[in-house]
């Protein structure tokens, strides 16, 4: 049943800057796509199914354009080091452990499950360098009924033994014998190449994953400009280059169907690349924080035009949850306003609810809004747990709920392109 | 039955710096003190009951020196202000609401109710000016078995009519009235006086509750130097004075039993006169963050021998979880390295540990600890709402624990003063 009617208190995006409500509206569904919300339901939807929430709030689901999976087990510890030392002495680490298929199987059952639960429909998710793994990762969200995209991590130097792979030709290879394993396998859940960052992969590999994505056309994620120290690195490596994104330009992967994480230190040159090319920036505003990279200026990304939508960066952030990554991003921005550049004008709620839905939303197409021709991405919140006593708005009942709701329960219903999965 | 031994996996400060880790530890509370903590029971003891928590672990209670039960009601919300602006359109208003007394029994009822919940044991609250409605205030707090200090507000001047008291002489004197009425009527609520802060005081009224300080003594709570507009409208009002600080001075209010929030921006004079008198800091990183007023250099008071704990400063701050407030601190001291001042290094997690329990406890007496001599506050922690995969020492435990545990359940136990409440 993918055609019906949900009756509630309906807010979503229209703009960065424009919050549509609608008390009591019918949001419709026909096929998975929205039809638009309306004050009573239209004659010729009359025959629909409807849901009635009475007055909950009913809102586009929140998409997360950056989650790395096999982190999720050490999540919320080991927050004390700076993102090179975090990575050799936590991250690589554990990643290596995904070599064994069952101990992938265990982890990643817990990530998709905690992934259902949470308020994300929609997800861009790392791996590890391992393609069995990453295959059985992609079972697993398949399974949850969230869209996602998940990567096998490339990484051919730099990176401990056991967890580097081999050469560029054994890396390349074992991403093609994915793709081809994954690329129409599953229904919700799609292949993107995931070269680690710069610092992990050697110029040979990078070309021969430009090749790959020529001949298979799928999307890219990766890293960029998120520590002073690899910045450095990387403009040892390049020394050619004017900035960091334009290494990864050099190899044709930034574009439209691009999401670069984090941006915290990217130069005009670098934001004039991210502009023009039509690449997403993961603002990740808690991992940002955790391992001490610093606070991005999304105000500025986004008065610029920029495309931006949000990561949890589970575990240099230490929750999945999406309605967090929207406090954070305001909180942060608040700070960045304070301490650093006071012409960046803090972010307001409905800019970063905006981030977590439409703007996140984007890359996946028409996403993260209730417009007529958007997917149905949809949820519908509890707030039992938030005894309130003051009047409040519609508005001011979410802003709470996202200041407040930082678990992964709080749903009282979760649809998918019309597929309702809690 | 406040005599007991508790066995799980105990953890506590020792030091700002030290943890004390106890796995399958027996802690030993006779009449709701401490023994301390043990690998085998003491045959002295062996007659006392015992509860057998397994490997849960079992840490000292929190302790919440800065918190305004009034602006409980409209927590998460309001998020878009500065301090004098944020007080005007959001704290202001809904503090005249206390007026009425069942108002304020309806909305202390939820404060009270949630408090109780919550991990903290011991708290330090702001009222209202309304001595009623404070005295309720009081009744809801005792009933849930915390320790608690509450204070009825004073402001003279530089509040909204209704709001505002008469004159200083009736605030004084609704001030002895109420002290009369509670000064010995709870066992574990006790009355602190509570200028709001020195923009809302005249001297006049500072002078009468410098005498009623004397007369009475009661322990002081007021806020410090949280934003800049606040400190110049400080600074015309006694350009005299070589801090704002030492405007609370030369009324007697800066000693070992005043409470300071925020000191986010405290000149060296003041640090150094905070020091000389023993007052203690309540670091509120939330709502420093949330109406932008900036970051607290905790670290440098922290080395400097100051007096810190903290403050989840409702509603400035979302949420009562002294949890989350652990993680804040941990989280701004990071932005503040990175982004102000490099020499001052991020807080460490059994630091920021520290000033929830010892660091604020100490306001309270011997608090915070399982040393012997401490009162016995404990929680018992239950982390089954989040599954873990990869082996963790206690300590990543209770990290982990801390970074996500942000809302109010997850205790299996509560223990005050040796009296089990949850």
């Amino acid at each position: 049943m993918r055609s019906f009617i949900i009756k509630g208190t309906i807010c979503y995006s229209l703009s960065p800057k424009e919050l549509a409500v609608h008390p009591n509206g019918y949001a419709v569904c026909v096929d998975g796509v929205s039809m638009g919300v309306f004050a009573h339901i239209p004659g010729e939807y009359q025959h629909l199914p409807a849901l009635d929430y009475g007055d909950h709030l009913v809102i586009p689901g929140l998409v997360d354009l950056h989650i790395h999976g096999p982190q999720y087990t050490f999540r919320g510890t080991g927050m004390d080091l700076e993102l090179m030392d975090w990575l050799q002495k936590y991250a690589f680490p554990e990643e290596s452990r995904f070599e064994n298929p069952e101990y992938a199987a265990q982890a990643y059952e817990i990530f998709a499950r905690q992934m259902k639960k949470s308020a994300t429909t929609r997800a861009v998710v790392f791996g590890t360098r391992h393609a069995t793994a990453t295959e059985i990762l992609m079972e697993k969200l398949e399974e949850t009924g969230l869209v996602t995209y998940v990567g096998k991590v490339n990484m051919d130097q730099n990176a401990p033994e056991g967890l580097q792979e081999a050469s560029a030709e054994a890396s390349a290879e074992a991403t093609v014998q994915w793709l081809e394993q994954t690329a129409e396998r599953f229904e919700r859940c799609k292949p993107i190449l995931t070269p680690r960052f710069i610092p992990s992969c050697s110029r040979q590999l990078m070309e021969k994953l430009q090749e790959i994505r020529k001949a298979w056309n799928v999307p890219l994620q990766s890293h960029l400009s998120e520590n002073p120290l690899e910045i450095q690195i990387v403009g040892e490596m390049f020394p050619q280059e004017p900035s960091y994104g334009h290494c990864y330009d050099r190899f044709g992967m930034m574009d439209e169907k691009t999401i670069m994480a984090h941006c915290v230190y990217s130069s005009p040159e670098e934001v004039q690349l991210i502009k023009q090319r039509g690449v997403f920036v993961a603002h990740c505003p808690a991992s940002n924080t955790n391992i001490a990279s610093g606070i991005a200026p999304i105000r500025r990304y986004l008065d610029g035009g920029l495309r931006v939508g949000l990561g949890s960066d589970v575990a240099g952030g230490q929750t999945e949850s999406i309605f967090r990554a929207m406090t954070d991003a305001i909180q942060v921005s608040k700070l960045y306003w304070r301490l650093v550049d006071n012409s960046c004008k803090p972010l307001c709620f409905a800019e970063s609810f905006y981030l977590a839905t439409m703007g996140g939303g984007a890359f996946f197409g028409k996403v993260g809004s209730f417009l007529p021709g958007y997917a149905f991405d949809a949820l519908v919140l509890d707030e039992s747990a938030m005894p309130y006593w003051s009047p409040m708005d519609p508005v001011q009942r979410l802003e709470r709920y996202a200041y407040l709701q930082t678990g992964g329960e709080g749903l009282l219903a979760k649809f998918v392109a019309g597929t309702k999965i809690i």
